[in-house]
């Protein structure tokens, strides 16, 4: 069993890991944290998260809670992450970040620490994702240059930004895969007479509305068959349940630093 | 039981008319024409079309058939469909006509020819694809302001324009009804920051890949939920079905110059 | 400007109406009901439902604000209901109810009240669900026995009945249009030797998996061409937002029983 | 360059592998056989696979011309598969095999010859759908039981059977993979209270309409996210493309018994 702290537990990416926690087997929730100015310092974490009490009180001070846990889960902001690192260092304790926005002197930092400590660090804990990056690399090496490839990506309304970062890392796993540079062959949006497609080409096809939390397909298309891999994003409990997994996976590791390619044994 | 001629009944549409009418109820192929020099003149139309003998010989003259036939379907070429609209006239005969690129001129004559004798005129014959139209419009109707519009589809990569006609009707049938100007609300492709989407915006996105021989989804997405309507062709067999159900309708008609909306009962 | 009061304020789908009240012209909320035990009565509605403060509060009891809504939106159990609509009766006030369960003597009282008030009660009240059942009656006339019927659906793990009450009710639409018995007609499953498809069946494909809120498509299937209707729920705001809609359509209605078809237009 | 002969060349398959061979660089037609007792001797076999002169003429005796090929490619029947095979025994030559009904008889002489030749057997050729059994395999060991796995599949109004044999082969896929027996654990239809899922099944929904050529879709669905890998076939080009590959990966090799994992690389 793993006992694991949470960073942050009482905003919404805190209480999805704590009911993400709960679901899984072979590791438990035994410290909850927040900041100390907070009003619900002493509620149940459970409680807030909406899963009923589980018994474990949100507390404002991690130090003080060094003998309760084994790992960390840290979706919080890049000097609070990094001040839960040194704690980790100290202590011996995992740690899995899932904070954005990390200075690349911050890296460093955490670079240096993974020499003593465990630690998984990845922009998107999401397990399916981080299959699918591995499903298209596959797909590509086996398909080559006998397909079309298109990537076709929806999002909701709000989002300002396209294609997604999701939708163009996809798009750069399959162009090094096949020893082409997403810079020159990626084709955005087509109007008019584009003439027939050029095989070395990959599309991205873009669509925002509604509330789509995130869809990505990517094409392989040759004459007589389609080979299409998707992933569809509902809610933020993916991301969470890739944490607790990262969590469960770093218990029996030494030290090193680790992303979810390693979590999901994927190298 | 409605007697049909089949002009250019040897190329790869005239084949597939002559199949279309053998699986059809209340038709029957009673002449098959094509080119005076073809060296199939004499050949069983049902052979050709690979189902079979039916019982009716490839001939080069309609205007020596005039006595057995009741409507011609023409998916020829322009001149020559004007030429077989001429003999109908003569004749009191109904023509289905499927051919594309007549001038405004050739299609006066049509309009004149129609005050005698009914005539079927239609782009696109496709009962799924005039169906969906219509449904565009009665989404957009009830759906209105509250939703996101996006227009999909997918082609083969030989196809040297975007989006395709198809693609675009669709869009400016969901205009018109909602009393926007396609010209001024599409949206053919995004990159970079584009900012959160206009609601008034109606999004294309255009997807070439191997042999895909046509595929259009409309998304109305509000929040909570999207209705999408979807067409997807595999063949030409969707236009001469088309086409055949639009001769058996003619039958009883005394004239007038429909289109597709009238033969499937849609205005 | 409709004044709206919302009983049940305080539960999930009460939220989820204050919010959609709040994103839709015309409509206003005045009153915000919920249970007197309520340990919540005297908050913010807005603030309950996530929106920030609407200057409403939570109220015990509806007929002490009569002077302040013209309609009643009422998602709750159907003995309250009643008593709202008895209320509403000696008010002159329109109610819009989405309570499920109500006996056929208490449908009989809704039908009595609809003699002097305005009463929307539909057991969806979802905008696009109730366009899509349209969209199936519309193409099953146009497309008629020529195809090929499959109702394909998908809901999370914990649906414990299948198909979906949705999904059934979309192959009724299909199989009175086309004079079928549904009863006869539908096929649930396909396992071995089936032998080849009978055109007169209806088939139905039911998924199970993960959190799918609720999807539903059908398919008409040609020998060369297919067009799907497709319906994608993603939260109960489908419903609200259904609900909003009703209560300002029914404003200026004298009296009279409707459901989501005449709010909608699509009669 | 490999020299490749097509036996059955005027049959369906044929006509696509003639046409498969001329699209591909590395391979070159240089015989192609018939029946005897075939009108079509002695005729151009492009002309007949609809892609212009290709200068091999039709020829009805393989062993006639075994100084001019490297690879015989071979999709026909048992006993017919078996005299090619000891042609290619006595003569050094290597094979590709995509009949299917071998006994076991049958199968055991093409494991002796593939002792001194190399021999591809197969049962079915296709590049994407040997592709996605490995994806699936992929998939199902990273997301193991932290997802609910359902196959739908698709296919034209004639297919007798079901599921399809390719969707019953990517749930014993996905089975294996997982320590799961599938002929316990399938689901084939669901229908009146069946309860909340158990995870431990694997749901099959199939769909019969139209003319689909073939579609597979495996979902898996977590909480907060779903994969799906999908394959579509839209002709038999795609088992042609599949043979033509394999002849070309073929001709370096010794000897062996090899199948498509082999060829794409997939061990």
């Amino acid at each position: 069993m793993t006992n694991v702290a949470v960073v942050g537990a009482a905003g919404r990416m805190g209480k999805t890991l704590v009911a993400a926690l709960h679901q899984t087997e072979g590791v438990k929730l035994t410290v909850a944290i927040d900041r100390p100015d907070s009003s619900l310092i002493g509620a149940d974490a459970g409680e807030l998260a909406g899963i009923g009490k589980v018994g474990v009180t949100l507390a404002s001070d991690l130090s003080a809670h060094v003998a309760d846990f084994d790992v960390v889960i840290d979706f919080s902001a890049p000097d609070y992450t990094l001040e839960n690192v040194a704690l980790c260092r100290e202590n011996g304790k995992g740690i899995v970040i899932g904070t954005t926005g990390l200075t690349d002197a911050q890296k460093q930092t955490l670079k240096d620490a993974a020499e003593t400590i465990p630690v998984v660090f990845a922009p998107n804990m999401g397990v399916g994702v981080n299959l699918v990056f591995k499903l298209l690399e596959m797909a590509a090496r086996v398909l080559g240059d006998d397909v079309d490839i298109e990537v076709i990506e929806a999002h909701h309304r709000h989002k300002v930004d396209a294609p997604s970062g999701t939708a163009l890392r996809m798009g750069e796993v399959v162009a090094e895969t096949l020893g082409r540079d997403l810079k020159t062959c990626a084709v955005y949006g087509r109007e008019g007479q584009t003439g027939a497609r050029d095989r070395n080409t990959i599309g991205f096809a873009t669509v925002r509305a509604g509330d789509i939390v995130g869809e990505h397909t990517v094409m392989f298309a040759a004459e007589g068959e389609r080979v299409e891999i998707t992933h569809k994003a509902s809610s933020r409990m993916t991301f969470a349940r890739g944490a607790v997994r990262a969590a469960g996976w770093l218990a029996d590791k030494k030290h090193g630093l680790f992303d979810m390619q390693d979590v999901l044994g994927l190298r």
